[in-house]
């Protein structure tokens, strides 16, 4: 049987990261999401959603850029922050030593110390309710060059990036390896 | 150092749900996502990205309801080949022999054997370019009584959701606790 739970934002996995953007005085701000995935192949665009309230919706309409860093299980604690407190009130990068690099690509800076940077344009937003979504076209990826696998791609195991479960609010690693993408149901498939 | 990747939809961690739908004849259907997220708490919305060539597209714009279930680890190669196959072309449920239901408060089936289910009916759709993305109102959220933890809340260590990398194209279980969310941040931000 299964336990009915009403309209609730209540799904798994949830992703964790970190929304950089520059504000009026070009300080840097860095935001915790959940809200978000990837939206589009061609050309790749990735989506945030946000409370107008936030200081980070005020600076991403302005300045039309943001960055997502990929934030690495170590730094779970700085994260959480990140998602706590608002830029209007606290310089969120003084207050955890964490260095913010200015893109050189677009209006936004990233967190230094995280392993994997999207650094991303506005193309479209629309209000949805309490959220507006933004829909980001990424222009570059980076990711250091410690956490690459042996084919020279980013390796998910050394990234560890963070989950989130929303509703219960817990953060969880990533686990062990399940199999390959588009080659594991093919077997299944031929055995039909 | 970082490495440039270019402009990529790479990006740690991506979801894996499975989007139910019914086609004209009234067929069942189920394709694997990964681009997709929550989008809007209030209403509470979560989106997913398909293509037009998909078959998953057509049944979407003329029932313009969905479910999304979120499949547990054990059935990940089923799970991959809901995303190679097309259902134009095959019986996904009969060929694996996992169970269509039909909710009752949407046009749409979900999979009875996954723990997690949302239905959704879409409020909104945008065509990016290569995707197209649809917005969905969660109307409920249904888990396995089985699956709830002391709190009678759902537990993601149970449920066992699978991650998707793009890119290296790899599914992972998940992993380790590592805090509560707003909560583990806080220690961090008296202790300044």
């Amino acid at each position: 049987m299964k336990k009915s739970f009403g309209a609730k934002t209540l799904i798994y996995p949830a992703p964790v990261w970190c929304v950089g953007t520059f504000d009026a005085q070009d300080k840097p701000n860095v935001m915790t999401i959940a809200w978000g995935g990837i939206c589009c192949s061609t050309p790749p665009c990735v989506t945030v959603s946000l409370r107008e309230a936030t200081y980070t919706y005020g600076n991403l309409m302005a300045r039309k850029a943001y960055t997502l860093s990929v934030p690495t299980e170590k730094y779970v604690k700085e994260v959480d922050y990140f998602g706590i407190v608002s830029g209007r009130n606290e310089n969120k990068f003084e207050k955890t030593g964490l260095t913010p690099v200015k893109s050189e690509i677009i209006d936004a800076p990233y967190v230094k110390e995280f392993p994997m940077i999207l650094e991303c344009k506005v193309i479209h937003h629309y209000k949805i309710g309490l959220h507006t979504h933004f829909i980001g076209e990424i222009l570059d990826v980076k990711v250091d060059e410690g956490m690459l696998d042996d084919t020279g791609n980013p390796d998910i195991e050394a990234i560890k990036p963070i989950i989130f479960s929303p509703a219960v609010q817990r953060y969880h690693g990533i686990g062990p390896f399940l199999g390959k993408a588009f080659s594991i149901g093919k077997q299944l498939h031929t055995s039909f």
